[in-house]
Protein backbone atom coordinates (compact mmCIF):
# COMPACT_ATOMS: atom_id res chain seq x y z
CA UNK A 1 0.00 0.00 0.00
CA UNK A 2 1.64 3.14 -0.91
CA UNK A 3 1.22 6.65 0.14
CA UNK A 4 1.38 8.38 -3.11
CA UNK A 5 1.19 12.15 -2.12
CA UNK A 6 -1.52 14.63 -2.25
CA UNK A 7 -1.45 15.81 -5.74
CA UNK A 8 2.12 16.47 -6.98
CA UNK A 9 3.75 13.41 -8.49
CA UNK A 10 7.02 15.01 -6.80
CA UNK A 11 5.80 14.30 -3.04
CA UNK A 12 6.50 10.71 -3.76
CA UNK A 13 9.20 9.65 -1.65
CA UNK A 14 12.15 7.54 -2.63
CA UNK A 15 10.82 4.53 -0.98
CA UNK A 16 7.45 4.86 -2.93
CA UNK A 17 9.73 5.31 -5.85
CA UNK A 18 11.65 2.07 -5.29
CA UNK A 19 8.71 -0.29 -4.35
CA UNK A 20 6.98 0.89 -7.20
CA UNK A 21 9.43 -0.15 -9.38
CA UNK A 22 9.33 -3.53 -8.41
CA UNK A 23 5.84 -3.99 -8.82
CA UNK A 24 3.87 -6.79 -11.54
CA UNK A 25 0.24 -5.77 -10.75
CA UNK A 26 -1.24 -2.31 -9.97
CA UNK A 27 -4.53 -2.65 -8.16
CA UNK A 28 -6.90 0.84 -8.85
CA UNK A 29 -9.83 0.91 -6.40
CA UNK A 30 -12.14 3.15 -8.87
CA UNK A 31 -14.43 5.32 -6.90
CA UNK A 32 -15.91 5.94 -10.06
CA UNK A 33 -14.45 9.07 -9.87
CA UNK A 34 -15.63 12.42 -12.88
CA UNK A 35 -11.76 13.36 -11.23
CA UNK A 36 -10.22 12.88 -14.45
CA UNK A 37 -6.56 14.88 -13.28
CA UNK A 38 -7.01 12.07 -9.95
CA UNK A 39 -6.81 9.13 -12.22
CA UNK A 40 -4.32 11.01 -14.44
CA UNK A 41 -1.53 11.35 -11.99
CA UNK A 42 -1.68 7.34 -10.86
CA UNK A 43 -1.23 6.77 -14.40
CA UNK A 44 1.51 9.11 -14.78
CA UNK A 45 2.97 7.96 -11.53
CA UNK A 46 3.22 4.09 -12.87
CA UNK A 47 4.27 4.50 -15.88
CA UNK A 48 7.32 7.03 -14.84
CA UNK A 49 8.20 4.82 -12.23
CA UNK A 50 7.10 1.06 -12.94
CA UNK A 51 10.47 -0.67 -14.32
CA UNK A 52 8.90 -3.86 -15.65
CA UNK A 53 5.71 -4.67 -17.63
CA UNK A 54 3.35 -4.33 -15.22
CA UNK A 55 -0.76 -5.06 -15.77
CA UNK A 56 -3.33 -2.84 -13.81
CA UNK A 57 -6.42 -4.30 -12.50
CA UNK A 58 -9.84 -2.07 -11.65
CA UNK A 59 -11.90 -3.07 -9.09
CA UNK A 60 -15.13 -0.59 -8.84
CA UNK A 61 -16.77 0.26 -5.43
CA UNK A 62 -19.88 -0.99 -4.65
CA UNK A 63 -22.60 1.55 -4.29
CA UNK A 64 -22.28 2.43 -0.29
CA UNK A 65 -26.25 3.08 0.91
CA UNK A 66 -26.28 6.28 2.79
CA UNK A 67 -29.74 6.14 3.00
CA UNK A 68 -29.55 3.40 5.63
CA UNK A 69 -31.06 3.91 8.57
CA UNK A 70 -28.36 1.56 10.26
CA UNK A 71 -25.45 3.82 9.38
CA UNK A 72 -22.41 1.72 11.21
CA UNK A 73 -23.88 -1.58 9.68
CA UNK A 74 -23.91 -0.19 6.51
CA UNK A 75 -20.47 0.84 6.88
CA UNK A 76 -19.46 -2.76 7.57
CA UNK A 77 -21.82 -3.97 4.70
CA UNK A 78 -19.75 -1.50 2.48
CA UNK A 79 -16.34 -2.30 4.16
CA UNK A 80 -17.34 -6.29 3.44
CA UNK A 81 -18.49 -6.00 -0.46
CA UNK A 82 -15.19 -3.87 -0.70
CA UNK A 83 -13.26 -6.98 0.51
CA UNK A 84 -15.15 -9.77 -1.12
CA UNK A 85 -14.16 -7.60 -4.77
CA UNK A 86 -10.41 -7.40 -3.81
CA UNK A 87 -10.16 -10.88 -2.67
CA UNK A 88 -11.25 -11.92 -6.04
CA UNK A 89 -8.87 -10.21 -7.72
CA UNK A 90 -6.35 -11.21 -5.86
CA UNK A 91 -7.41 -15.21 -5.94
CA UNK A 92 -8.25 -15.26 -9.82
CA UNK A 93 -6.01 -12.98 -11.52
CA UNK A 94 -2.77 -12.58 -9.35
CA UNK A 95 0.07 -15.57 -9.27
CA UNK A 96 1.89 -16.29 -6.21
CA UNK A 97 5.10 -13.70 -5.18
CA UNK A 98 3.71 -11.60 -7.62
CA UNK A 99 3.80 -7.97 -6.55
CA UNK A 100 0.71 -6.25 -6.00
CA UNK A 101 0.68 -2.29 -5.24
CA UNK A 102 -2.39 -0.38 -3.92
CA UNK A 103 -1.74 3.63 -4.46
CA UNK A 104 -3.23 5.60 -1.48
CA UNK A 105 -3.87 9.44 -2.01
CA UNK A 106 -2.03 11.05 0.49
CA UNK A 107 -1.09 8.90 3.39
CA UNK A 108 -2.72 5.26 4.02
CA UNK A 109 -3.16 6.60 7.82
CA UNK A 110 -5.36 9.70 7.37
CA UNK A 111 -9.19 8.99 6.07
CA UNK A 112 -8.86 6.57 4.25
CA UNK A 113 -10.37 2.92 4.22
CA UNK A 114 -8.17 0.93 2.16
CA UNK A 115 -5.95 -0.71 5.24
CA UNK A 116 -8.89 -1.50 6.93
CA UNK A 117 -10.47 -3.37 3.88
CA UNK A 118 -6.97 -5.33 3.72
CA UNK A 119 -7.16 -6.40 6.90
CA UNK A 120 -10.51 -7.96 6.06
CA UNK A 121 -8.86 -9.59 3.42
CA UNK A 122 -6.58 -11.31 5.14
CA UNK A 123 -8.21 -11.90 8.39
CA UNK A 124 -10.46 -14.05 6.30
CA UNK A 125 -7.30 -16.33 5.19
CA UNK A 126 -8.12 -17.19 1.88
CA UNK A 127 -5.65 -15.42 0.32
CA UNK A 128 -2.29 -15.51 1.70
CA UNK A 129 -0.79 -11.91 1.34
CA UNK A 130 1.19 -9.79 3.87
CA UNK A 131 1.91 -6.03 3.13
CA UNK A 132 3.80 -3.04 4.24
CA UNK A 133 2.37 0.13 4.12
CA UNK A 134 4.88 3.11 2.72
CA UNK A 135 4.13 6.37 4.30
CA UNK A 136 2.78 9.96 1.72
CA UNK A 137 3.07 13.60 2.31
CA UNK A 138 -0.76 14.05 3.22
CA UNK A 139 -3.15 17.13 1.97
CA UNK A 140 -2.74 18.74 5.06
CA UNK A 141 1.21 18.79 5.07
CA UNK A 142 1.24 20.51 1.56
CA UNK A 143 -1.25 22.80 3.11
CA UNK A 144 1.23 24.22 5.99
CA UNK A 145 4.25 24.17 3.73
CA UNK A 146 2.43 26.46 1.22
CA UNK A 147 1.59 29.36 3.43
CA UNK A 148 4.38 28.23 5.53
CA UNK A 149 3.06 27.95 8.80
CA UNK A 150 3.06 24.96 11.58
CA UNK A 151 0.27 22.72 12.77
CA UNK A 152 1.39 22.96 16.14
CA UNK A 153 2.31 25.89 18.82
CA UNK A 154 4.81 25.64 21.35
CA UNK A 155 3.95 22.36 23.06
CA UNK A 156 0.21 22.71 22.15
CA UNK A 157 -1.95 20.09 20.42
CA UNK A 158 -3.55 19.91 17.13
CA UNK A 159 -6.73 18.85 16.18
CA UNK A 160 -7.85 17.03 12.93
CA UNK A 161 -11.55 16.63 12.41
CA UNK A 162 -13.91 16.66 9.40
CA UNK A 163 -16.56 19.51 7.80
CA UNK A 164 -19.35 17.67 9.57
CA UNK A 165 -17.83 17.73 13.25
CA UNK A 166 -16.63 21.18 12.83
CA UNK A 167 -20.81 22.41 11.89
CA UNK A 168 -21.87 19.89 14.65
CA UNK A 169 -19.47 20.85 17.03
CA UNK A 170 -17.85 24.03 16.46
CA UNK A 171 -14.16 25.22 17.40
CA UNK A 172 -13.42 23.59 20.66
CA UNK A 173 -12.50 26.25 22.90
CA UNK A 174 -9.94 24.65 24.61
CA UNK A 175 -7.77 24.13 21.15
CA UNK A 176 -5.89 26.94 19.09
CA UNK A 177 -5.48 24.89 15.70
CA UNK A 178 -7.41 22.57 14.59
CA UNK A 179 -7.43 20.86 10.93
CA UNK A 180 -10.45 20.19 8.82
CA UNK A 181 -10.64 17.98 5.72
CA UNK A 182 -13.62 15.96 4.19
CA UNK A 183 -15.90 19.49 4.25
CA UNK A 184 -18.57 19.15 1.29
CA UNK A 185 -20.58 22.17 2.78
CA UNK A 186 -17.75 24.78 4.11
CA UNK A 187 -18.40 24.35 7.76
CA UNK A 188 -15.62 27.69 8.68
CA UNK A 189 -18.43 29.88 6.98
CA UNK A 190 -20.33 28.87 10.23
CA UNK A 191 -18.19 29.73 12.73
CA UNK A 192 -18.83 33.27 14.36
CA UNK A 193 -15.29 33.23 16.40
CA UNK A 194 -13.82 36.61 16.00
CA UNK A 195 -10.50 35.68 16.78
CA UNK A 196 -9.81 32.55 14.31
CA UNK A 197 -7.35 32.73 10.92
CA UNK A 198 -8.22 30.43 8.04
CA UNK A 199 -5.76 29.01 5.77
CA UNK A 200 -7.47 27.35 3.45
CA UNK A 201 -6.17 25.87 -0.05
CA UNK A 202 -7.70 23.41 -2.67
CA UNK A 203 -6.38 21.21 -5.29
CA UNK A 204 -2.83 21.58 -3.18
CA UNK A 205 0.29 20.36 -5.10
CA UNK A 206 -1.88 20.89 -8.87
CA UNK A 207 -1.81 22.36 -11.21
CA UNK A 208 -5.26 24.42 -10.30
CA UNK A 209 -3.64 25.46 -6.23
CA UNK A 210 -5.69 28.26 -5.08
CA UNK A 211 -4.46 29.28 -1.35
CA UNK A 212 -6.58 31.86 0.78
CA UNK A 213 -4.92 33.15 4.14
CA UNK A 214 -6.57 35.74 6.75
CA UNK A 215 -8.99 36.46 9.08
CA UNK A 216 -11.63 33.76 9.00
CA UNK A 217 -14.59 36.37 9.37
CA UNK A 218 -12.80 38.91 6.97
CA UNK A 219 -12.18 36.26 4.20
CA UNK A 220 -15.14 33.54 4.96
CA UNK A 221 -17.28 34.98 1.70
CA UNK A 222 -14.27 34.80 -0.41
CA UNK A 223 -13.78 31.42 0.30
CA UNK A 224 -17.59 30.75 -0.02
CA UNK A 225 -17.40 31.83 -3.67
CA UNK A 226 -13.74 30.62 -4.92
CA UNK A 227 -15.17 27.02 -3.85
CA UNK A 228 -18.28 27.19 -5.56
CA UNK A 229 -16.38 28.81 -9.03
CA UNK A 230 -13.62 26.13 -8.90
CA UNK A 231 -15.91 23.58 -8.33
CA UNK A 232 -17.98 24.67 -11.04
CA UNK A 233 -15.11 24.46 -13.30
CA UNK A 234 -13.74 21.20 -12.30
CA UNK A 235 -16.54 19.24 -11.95
CA UNK A 236 -15.07 18.71 -8.87
CA UNK A 237 -13.00 20.45 -6.11
CA UNK A 238 -11.07 19.31 -2.83
CA UNK A 239 -9.80 21.45 0.19
CA UNK A 240 -8.95 21.28 3.72
CA UNK A 241 -7.90 24.11 5.95
CA UNK A 242 -6.04 25.11 9.28
CA UNK A 243 -8.24 27.29 11.70
CA UNK A 244 -5.52 28.97 14.04
CA UNK A 245 -7.11 31.03 17.02
CA UNK A 246 -4.85 34.26 17.91
CA UNK A 247 -4.10 34.84 21.10
CA UNK A 248 -3.48 38.01 22.65
CA UNK B 1 13.21 24.71 4.13
CA UNK B 2 13.21 20.65 3.56
CA UNK B 3 11.16 17.88 5.71
CA UNK B 4 13.72 15.33 5.60
CA UNK B 5 11.62 12.48 6.97
CA UNK B 6 11.93 11.41 10.41
CA UNK B 7 14.88 8.73 10.24
CA UNK B 8 14.91 6.51 6.79
CA UNK B 9 17.02 8.08 4.20
CA UNK B 10 14.29 6.83 1.59
CA UNK B 11 11.72 9.14 3.03
CA UNK B 12 12.91 11.85 1.30
CA UNK B 13 10.11 12.82 -1.24
CA UNK B 14 11.72 13.85 -5.39
CA UNK B 15 11.02 17.62 -4.35
CA UNK B 16 13.79 17.53 -1.53
CA UNK B 17 15.61 15.46 -3.65
CA UNK B 18 15.78 18.44 -6.50
CA UNK B 19 16.00 21.04 -4.33
CA UNK B 20 18.69 19.55 -2.42
CA UNK B 21 20.73 18.67 -5.26
CA UNK B 22 20.57 23.03 -6.38
CA UNK B 23 22.34 23.80 -2.90
CA UNK B 24 24.86 26.53 -2.42
CA UNK B 25 24.76 26.13 1.77
CA UNK B 26 23.35 23.80 4.51
CA UNK B 27 22.45 25.50 7.63
CA UNK B 28 22.40 23.40 9.88
CA UNK B 29 20.79 23.95 13.68
CA UNK B 30 23.20 22.04 16.09
CA UNK B 31 20.85 21.50 19.15
CA UNK B 32 23.91 19.90 20.44
CA UNK B 33 22.97 17.14 20.98
CA UNK B 34 24.49 13.61 21.48
CA UNK B 35 22.12 11.70 19.28
CA UNK B 36 25.20 11.21 16.41
CA UNK B 37 23.27 9.15 14.06
CA UNK B 38 20.86 12.06 13.95
CA UNK B 39 23.80 13.79 12.58
CA UNK B 40 24.99 11.30 10.48
CA UNK B 41 21.81 10.87 9.06
CA UNK B 42 21.88 14.31 7.76
CA UNK B 43 25.69 14.34 6.33
CA UNK B 44 24.68 11.20 4.16
CA UNK B 45 21.83 12.88 2.97
CA UNK B 46 23.73 16.08 2.05
CA UNK B 47 26.93 14.04 0.56
CA UNK B 48 24.43 11.70 -1.31
CA UNK B 49 22.27 14.37 -2.81
CA UNK B 50 23.65 17.79 -3.09
CA UNK B 51 25.21 17.33 -6.13
CA UNK B 52 27.49 20.80 -6.47
CA UNK B 53 30.17 21.12 -4.13
CA UNK B 54 28.29 22.94 -0.97
CA UNK B 55 29.42 24.51 2.25
CA UNK B 56 27.60 23.47 6.03
CA UNK B 57 27.25 26.37 8.02
CA UNK B 58 26.72 25.29 11.69
CA UNK B 59 24.82 27.39 14.03
CA UNK B 60 24.93 26.24 17.97
CA UNK B 61 21.65 26.61 19.67
CA UNK B 62 21.56 29.10 22.41
CA UNK B 63 21.01 27.54 26.00
CA UNK B 64 16.74 28.26 27.07
CA UNK B 65 16.29 29.54 30.21
CA UNK B 66 14.05 26.45 31.18
CA UNK B 67 13.95 27.12 35.01
CA UNK B 68 12.69 30.97 33.79
CA UNK B 69 9.20 32.16 35.80
CA UNK B 70 8.37 33.74 32.65
CA UNK B 71 7.82 30.88 30.60
CA UNK B 72 6.69 32.62 27.32
CA UNK B 73 8.30 35.65 27.55
CA UNK B 74 11.96 33.33 27.99
CA UNK B 75 10.35 30.69 25.10
CA UNK B 76 10.43 34.65 23.09
CA UNK B 77 13.65 34.98 24.08
CA UNK B 78 15.22 31.85 22.77
CA UNK B 79 13.51 32.72 19.43
CA UNK B 80 14.87 36.10 19.07
CA UNK B 81 18.36 34.23 19.97
CA UNK B 82 18.25 31.86 17.25
CA UNK B 83 17.04 34.39 15.06
CA UNK B 84 19.88 36.63 15.51
CA UNK B 85 22.43 33.46 15.14
CA UNK B 86 20.56 32.57 11.69
CA UNK B 87 20.66 36.08 10.28
CA UNK B 88 23.83 37.09 11.38
CA UNK B 89 24.93 33.45 9.39
CA UNK B 90 23.05 34.51 6.18
CA UNK B 91 23.72 38.25 6.27
CA UNK B 92 28.15 37.58 6.42
CA UNK B 93 28.67 33.50 5.06
CA UNK B 94 26.03 33.58 2.22
CA UNK B 95 25.98 35.40 -0.86
CA UNK B 96 23.45 37.01 -3.07
CA UNK B 97 21.65 34.47 -4.95
CA UNK B 98 22.93 31.66 -3.45
CA UNK B 99 20.84 29.00 -2.15
CA UNK B 100 20.16 27.53 1.56
CA UNK B 101 19.02 24.72 2.45
CA UNK B 102 17.59 24.23 6.37
CA UNK B 103 17.21 20.47 7.02
CA UNK B 104 13.90 19.38 9.24
CA UNK B 105 14.02 16.26 11.24
CA UNK B 106 10.36 14.86 9.71
CA UNK B 107 7.97 18.03 8.63
CA UNK B 108 8.57 21.54 9.55
CA UNK B 109 4.81 21.86 10.89
CA UNK B 110 4.86 19.29 13.53
CA UNK B 111 6.53 20.44 16.58
CA UNK B 112 9.32 22.23 15.18
CA UNK B 113 10.16 25.91 15.76
CA UNK B 114 12.58 26.75 12.56
CA UNK B 115 9.92 27.96 10.43
CA UNK B 116 9.06 30.73 13.45
CA UNK B 117 12.39 31.53 13.70
CA UNK B 118 12.97 32.39 9.88
CA UNK B 119 9.69 34.29 9.82
CA UNK B 120 11.29 36.61 12.80
CA UNK B 121 14.54 37.32 10.60
CA UNK B 122 12.47 37.40 7.61
CA UNK B 123 10.45 40.54 9.54
CA UNK B 124 13.52 42.14 10.47
CA UNK B 125 13.93 42.93 6.64
CA UNK B 126 17.78 43.16 7.21
CA UNK B 127 18.62 40.42 5.19
CA UNK B 128 16.76 39.67 1.95
CA UNK B 129 15.39 36.33 1.49
CA UNK B 130 12.15 34.37 -0.09
CA UNK B 131 11.67 30.57 1.85
CA UNK B 132 10.03 27.51 0.32
CA UNK B 133 8.86 24.61 2.52
CA UNK B 134 9.55 21.28 1.39
CA UNK B 135 7.01 18.76 3.08
CA UNK B 136 8.33 15.91 5.09
CA UNK B 137 7.34 12.72 6.43
CA UNK B 138 6.38 12.65 9.80
CA UNK B 139 7.16 9.96 12.67
CA UNK B 140 3.73 9.99 12.96
CA UNK B 141 3.47 8.44 9.64
CA UNK B 142 6.23 6.19 10.31
CA UNK B 143 4.59 4.52 13.33
CA UNK B 144 1.12 3.97 11.70
CA UNK B 145 2.47 2.70 8.96
CA UNK B 146 4.44 -0.13 10.55
CA UNK B 147 1.76 -0.91 12.66
CA UNK B 148 -0.64 -0.88 9.91
CA UNK B 149 -3.12 1.43 10.95
CA UNK B 150 -5.07 4.42 10.72
CA UNK B 151 -5.26 7.29 12.61
CA UNK B 152 -8.56 8.08 12.07
CA UNK B 153 -11.79 6.03 12.46
CA UNK B 154 -14.38 6.43 9.90
CA UNK B 155 -15.73 10.12 9.97
CA UNK B 156 -14.00 10.30 13.65
CA UNK B 157 -10.80 13.15 14.51
CA UNK B 158 -7.73 12.48 15.73
CA UNK B 159 -5.82 14.43 18.03
CA UNK B 160 -1.79 15.35 18.02
CA UNK B 161 -0.72 16.24 21.83
CA UNK B 162 2.73 16.02 23.78
CA UNK B 163 3.63 13.68 26.85
CA UNK B 164 3.04 16.63 29.12
CA UNK B 165 -0.14 17.69 28.08
CA UNK B 166 -1.27 14.03 27.79
CA UNK B 167 -0.54 13.44 31.69
CA UNK B 168 -1.99 16.70 32.85
CA UNK B 169 -5.48 15.84 31.18
CA UNK B 170 -5.59 12.54 30.53
CA UNK B 171 -7.11 10.75 27.36
CA UNK B 172 -10.18 12.75 26.60
CA UNK B 173 -13.38 11.22 27.08
CA UNK B 174 -14.75 12.13 23.73
CA UNK B 175 -11.95 11.09 21.47
CA UNK B 176 -10.79 7.72 20.42
CA UNK B 177 -7.26 8.59 18.47
CA UNK B 178 -4.78 9.99 20.00
CA UNK B 179 -0.85 10.39 19.18
CA UNK B 180 1.21 11.53 21.31
CA UNK B 181 4.82 13.09 20.76
CA UNK B 182 7.36 14.86 22.88
CA UNK B 183 6.89 12.39 25.71
CA UNK B 184 9.72 12.37 27.83
CA UNK B 185 8.50 10.83 30.95
CA UNK B 186 5.97 7.95 29.29
CA UNK B 187 2.80 9.63 29.79
CA UNK B 188 0.75 6.45 28.76
CA UNK B 189 1.91 4.19 31.91
CA UNK B 190 -0.36 7.10 34.62
CA UNK B 191 -3.71 6.17 32.24
CA UNK B 192 -5.90 3.67 33.83
CA UNK B 193 -8.57 3.52 30.56
CA UNK B 194 -9.48 -0.34 30.01
CA UNK B 195 -10.44 0.30 26.94
CA UNK B 196 -6.89 1.48 25.27
CA UNK B 197 -5.06 -0.20 22.74
CA UNK B 198 -1.48 1.62 22.34
CA UNK B 199 0.64 1.40 18.96
CA UNK B 200 4.12 2.67 20.00
CA UNK B 201 7.52 2.82 18.15
CA UNK B 202 11.08 4.14 18.95
CA UNK B 203 13.73 5.40 16.33
CA UNK B 204 11.27 4.62 13.57
CA UNK B 205 12.51 4.26 10.45
CA UNK B 206 15.97 3.75 11.81
CA UNK B 207 17.96 0.88 12.31
CA UNK B 208 17.79 0.50 15.83
CA UNK B 209 13.45 0.34 15.54
CA UNK B 210 11.24 -1.30 18.16
CA UNK B 211 7.79 -1.81 17.93
CA UNK B 212 5.01 -3.04 20.89
CA UNK B 213 1.27 -2.81 19.70
CA UNK B 214 -1.00 -4.20 22.53
CA UNK B 215 -4.09 -3.28 24.92
CA UNK B 216 -2.43 -0.17 27.29
CA UNK B 217 -2.56 -2.17 30.36
CA UNK B 218 -1.41 -5.54 29.28
CA UNK B 219 2.07 -3.71 27.74
CA UNK B 220 2.72 -0.67 29.59
CA UNK B 221 5.05 -2.16 31.72
CA UNK B 222 6.80 -3.55 28.94
CA UNK B 223 7.27 -0.38 26.98
CA UNK B 224 8.14 1.67 30.19
CA UNK B 225 10.75 -1.23 30.58
CA UNK B 226 11.79 -0.95 26.96
CA UNK B 227 12.11 2.89 27.15
CA UNK B 228 15.07 2.69 30.16
CA UNK B 229 16.65 0.01 28.49
CA UNK B 230 17.45 1.58 24.79
CA UNK B 231 18.00 5.07 26.25
CA UNK B 232 20.55 3.78 28.16
CA UNK B 233 21.87 1.37 25.15
CA UNK B 234 21.88 4.47 22.38
CA UNK B 235 22.15 7.48 25.26
CA UNK B 236 18.91 9.09 23.94
CA UNK B 237 15.48 8.37 23.21
CA UNK B 238 12.90 9.12 20.53
CA UNK B 239 9.35 7.59 20.83
CA UNK B 240 6.04 8.20 19.86
CA UNK B 241 2.97 6.53 19.78
CA UNK B 242 -1.15 6.06 19.11
CA UNK B 243 -3.74 5.71 21.97
CA UNK B 244 -6.62 3.99 20.25
CA UNK B 245 -9.83 3.69 22.07
CA UNK B 246 -12.00 0.26 21.57
CA UNK B 247 -15.56 0.74 21.11
CA UNK B 248 -17.60 -2.55 21.58
C1 LIG C 1 -10.71 10.81 1.86
S1 LIG C 1 -9.67 12.10 2.41
C2 LIG C 1 -8.11 11.44 1.98
C3 LIG C 1 -6.96 12.18 2.59
C4 LIG C 1 -5.61 11.63 2.15
N1 LIG C 1 -5.39 10.27 2.62
C5 LIG C 1 -4.47 12.53 2.62
O1 LIG C 1 -3.53 12.01 3.24
O2 LIG C 1 -4.51 13.75 2.36
C6 LIG C 1 -9.99 13.33 1.18
C7 LIG C 1 -9.86 14.73 1.73
O3 LIG C 1 -8.50 15.10 1.74
C8 LIG C 1 -8.34 16.47 1.43
N2 LIG C 1 -7.48 16.56 0.23
C9 LIG C 1 -6.91 15.54 -0.44
N3 LIG C 1 -6.16 15.98 -1.44
C10 LIG C 1 -6.24 17.32 -1.43
C11 LIG C 1 -5.66 18.34 -2.22
N4 LIG C 1 -4.82 18.07 -3.25
N5 LIG C 1 -5.95 19.64 -1.91
C12 LIG C 1 -6.77 19.93 -0.88
N6 LIG C 1 -7.34 19.00 -0.10
C13 LIG C 1 -7.08 17.70 -0.36
C14 LIG C 1 -9.72 17.06 1.23
O4 LIG C 1 -10.14 17.62 2.47
C15 LIG C 1 -10.53 15.82 0.90
O5 LIG C 1 -11.88 15.98 1.28
C1 LIG D 1 10.56 18.14 18.24
S1 LIG D 1 9.49 16.84 17.68
C2 LIG D 1 9.80 16.90 15.95
C3 LIG D 1 8.80 16.11 15.14
C4 LIG D 1 9.14 16.07 13.67
N1 LIG D 1 9.03 17.42 13.08
C5 LIG D 1 8.24 15.10 12.92
O1 LIG D 1 7.63 15.52 11.91
O2 LIG D 1 8.16 13.92 13.29
C6 LIG D 1 10.38 15.42 18.27
C7 LIG D 1 9.46 14.26 18.63
O3 LIG D 1 9.11 13.58 17.44
C8 LIG D 1 8.99 12.19 17.70
N2 LIG D 1 9.95 11.50 16.81
C9 LIG D 1 10.75 12.09 15.90
N3 LIG D 1 11.46 11.17 15.23
C10 LIG D 1 11.10 9.97 15.73
C11 LIG D 1 11.47 8.63 15.43
N4 LIG D 1 12.37 8.34 14.47
N5 LIG D 1 10.88 7.65 16.15
C12 LIG D 1 9.97 7.91 17.08
N6 LIG D 1 9.58 9.14 17.40
C13 LIG D 1 10.14 10.17 16.73
C14 LIG D 1 9.27 11.98 19.17
O4 LIG D 1 8.02 11.98 19.85
C15 LIG D 1 10.06 13.22 19.51
O5 LIG D 1 9.90 13.55 20.87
Amino acid sequence: MIGIGSGDPEQLTLQAVRVLSGLDVVLVLDKGEAKSELVDLRHEICSRHIARPYRVLTVTDPERDRAAADYPGAVRDWYDARADLIEAALRDEVSPGENVGILVWGDPALYDSTLRVLDRVQQRGTVELTHEVIPGITSLQTLAARHRVTFTGVGAPVHVTTGRRLAAEGMPAELDDVLVMLDGSAAFAGLDDPDLDIYWGAYLGMPGEVLVAGDLQERKAEIVALRAEHRERHGWIMDSYLLHRRRA
